[in-house]
């Protein structure tokens, strides 16, 4: 596996110091693999900088040396951009000890992280000075903000709030060269020229490396409700969903949308989920409510929706929380959902996305062709109704061969993301390209746009080096 | 003036049909000038293509005979970006014959429009369907919805909905080639490679022509309540917005910010115009206040707001509007302030943002500087306080020769910049860079953003044929 010469690791090593240079097998083997298990790398080499003048140093002396670097935050990723290559060519960058809250301004409403900053603390940062960062997900314990930065991630807020694009206002990024581009603005207006930032973002690591971010803090919320609310098809689901973001407006700050089987298998296998309706329904709606006065007007406004909601008959059986507890709760079941199909056997996943109208379509065709070509395949289809994103999620078969179900995954991608095209939708909502979409990616769009895209790596990295193959083939 | 040859201009016109192709000086005149007089260009040729084939048909001959091209909508900017070339080389690609409204999804909640349709089209579209498209600036009646995003327009609803940037899910494009980017995605969420079209908004057509886009729309607020209020300072201005952006979150659609000075012209000069208040003041904020669900609550919120900054002592005076008309007066002086100053002789303006937080330092060191250059200058500095974004104006003294004043444009241009700079603000914090400010930004960014600039630059437009020297110099 050693492919990185000796001496070209000392150089290397000379600029991070030895207790942040990795080379013993087992300490570099976490940053070998990832979640889903899709992807084994190799390395000879783990690097762990300190400050953006040592990352930079490491690209300046990767440029000469043309030596690939595969940058990584937390490693929470779900397409494999984060894994070294199989050949062991590659290095990594980990930028886990670059985790500092550099600066926060409640005036201003900007706090200013390194990019290995955990998730996590960025919240607990913002919540310490009266301030929300709304950036929410399933792994924000471990992720890093570079790498939701790069993967422009989702999460549970972006109905109200955007996905983690709409929460930056500025960069610091290190470029394949070594040069540092200072970014880091905490401007709100700033039509200067070509929007850099928002290249940077979503890139996936591809251009350069983030190592800095001036993210966007916002008021908190003094009221947040949530209800869950049973509709019998997709189609209510989406007039529920309408109705509601005519009434809250901005206030609606989540509306999931799950079905009947997903939130079956989380009452079975998820600690402590019951369900708050007597009795059972095809699909179920988690509605989240937020508002700038007061609880009073979050209690009022829930509950005013779903009367209206009762009267015009978009909703079968609804239950608002009673408690902060019974929010927590009722989250908590729509979080672990995806958790709660593993003990059901192989499952068959899609990150997808289609315009909103397009919806109970998308889902009524899916789950046609879906069990056309698996009978008895189980439909755990799930996610951010406001957002057109829907974790398409199969089970396999009650009594089916894993191994075999889940060896049909990408003939089962291939007609899911064939209808969510005839859509005009996407084949990755938030979770990215990596190398698990790369090579789908360039099949599905224009030549044209993959050119574009082509010409815009050769031009910020011309030697190739930075995290090769992901996103494009080099 | 005459620098395309007749042959050239016969196989351009034989795409558009000769009535589209304009050759006349008296046709071609309005083509040439912008709104401040700062340029005159030339041309020989203005084309009116009537579909996106068309204009990709006039950008492939282009290309093949490298014939510079500048693309022109509205034609209301103030940067000179779509004023051809004073030596005549340059063709004019008006878009004003593609002004149609495609389509309108009220589930999805997008309206998709050719780059040529007027904003104020869009937004009575979105308005006859229920929909509220917010981008709202003083041009709108005849600023198209291409140079909107070209730009990247602000206009006074970037509080609580962003920059056009923030309004838009994706666009057509037709590159300096002559081939088209379909883009026009009407997806919330879709992590599929580069950001694309965020690149293209905001390049002031220097990178491809926008035909087409697919724009957000919001459901339309049920309340809506203004007051005008009266502070001591700009930092009291800045108290009170922090205040009010805590106590209305997203119901908080405006924070404007006027000089008193600014606010003394406007009754002078503007018809109609009436001080709400009993005193003068030394400055004055206008609040603006949309909620989703009724009258009522943008009433309560707005009187619960101003009660709480009376106890704060964070204003001095205030009035609520009474009716849509008072609400309409108010912001009526507010949009006439520009105009109100050409009375009082000459104007030297500067559009340019800060951290939010660094606005009273801002415009006290900046007042101090302009009255230490030009003894007498009147500065009449309003804007939008939580952008950051103050277009900071300068009438001249009271009996100073006009031609004189202005003369001394880019004299305190450089001595307010360098305040900006040096509070890392923005020089151009919502009309481009165009021709006006391409120098300066050379100058104030470092060499590694220009560079990088220079460099997508080519890989899209390499004969540079694309709305040249225009942000950056070919």
């Amino acid at each position: 596996m050693t492919m990185t010469s000796t001496d070209l690791i000392a150089r290397f090593t000379a600029i991070v110091g030895k207790p942040y240079a990795l080379t013993e097998a087992a300490d570099i083997e976490p940053y070998l693999t990832e979640n889903r298990g899709l992807y084994r790398g190799a390395t000879s080499l783990v690097l762990k900088p300190g400050s953006t003048e040592e990352v930079a140093a490491i690209m300046k002396l990767a440029s000469e040396t043309r030596t690939p670097v595969v940058p990584a935050g937390g490693r929470t990723g779900h397409v494999g951009g984060h894994v070294p290559r199989e050949a062991g060519t590659d290095i990594v960058l980990s930028l886990e000890r670059m985790d500092k809250i550099r600066k926060i301004d409640t005036t201003a409403n900007v706090l200013i992280a390194d990019g290995g900053a955990i998730l996590a603390d960025v919240q607990k940062a913002a919540d310490d000075n009266d301030r929300l960062f709304p950036l929410s997900l399933g792994s924000e314990g471990s992720a890093r903000i570079g790498g939701n930065l790069s993967t422009n991630a989702g999460g549970t807020a972006v109905l109200a709030y955007g996905s983690t694009r709409n929460l930056c206002l500025g960069l610091e990024v290190v470029l394949p060269t070594g040069e540092i581009w200072n970014g880091l603005r905490s401007l709100k207006k700033d039509n200067t020229g070509y929007d850099l930032r928002d290249l940077f973002i979503g890139a996936e690591g591809t251009l350069g490396i983030i190592t800095g971010a001036v993210l966007k803090l916002f008021p908190k919320p003094r009221g947040h409700q949530v209800a869950f609310a049973a509709v019998n098809s997709p189609e209510q689901g989406l007039e529920l969903f309408t109705l509601a973001s005519q009434r809250c407006a901005s206030a609606l700050t989540g509306f999931e949308i799950m079905a009947g089987m997903a939130f079956a298998f989380t009452l079975k296998h998820t600690e402590g989920a019951r369900d708050p309706l007597a009795e059972k329904h095809p699909w179920y709606t988690l509605i989240d409510i937020s508002t700038a006065d007061s609880q009073q007007s979050a209690d009022q406004m829930m509950e005013s929706l779903l009367e209206e909601a009762f009267e015009k008959e978009v909703v079968i059986d609804a239950v608002i929380a009673k408690s902060q507890s019974e929010i927590d709760e009722l989250w908590h079941m729509r979080n672990t959902m995806s958790e709660a199909q593993k003990p059901e056997g192989g499952s068959i996943k899609h990150d997808v996305s289609v315009p909103v109208s397009a919806i109970p379509a998308f889902l009524h065709e899916a789950d046609a062709a879906v069990t056309k070509a698996i009978p008895g395949a189980r439909i755990c289809a799930f996610g951010h109704i406001g957002d057109g994103n829907i974790h398409y999620n199969i089970s396999q078969p009650v009594g089916a061969d894993k191994a075999e179900f889940v060896a049909r995954w990408g003939e089962i991608n291939r007609i899911v993301h064939a209808i969510v095209l005839a859509h005009g939708g996407s084949i990755s909502a938030e979770h990215g390209i990596g190398r698990l979409k790369r090579d789908e990616l360039a099949e599905i769009r224009e030549p044209i746009e993959i050119d574009l895209m082509q010409r815009i790596k050769h031009a910020f990295d011309p030697a190739g080096i930075m995290n090769p193959d992901k996103v494009l083939k080099v």
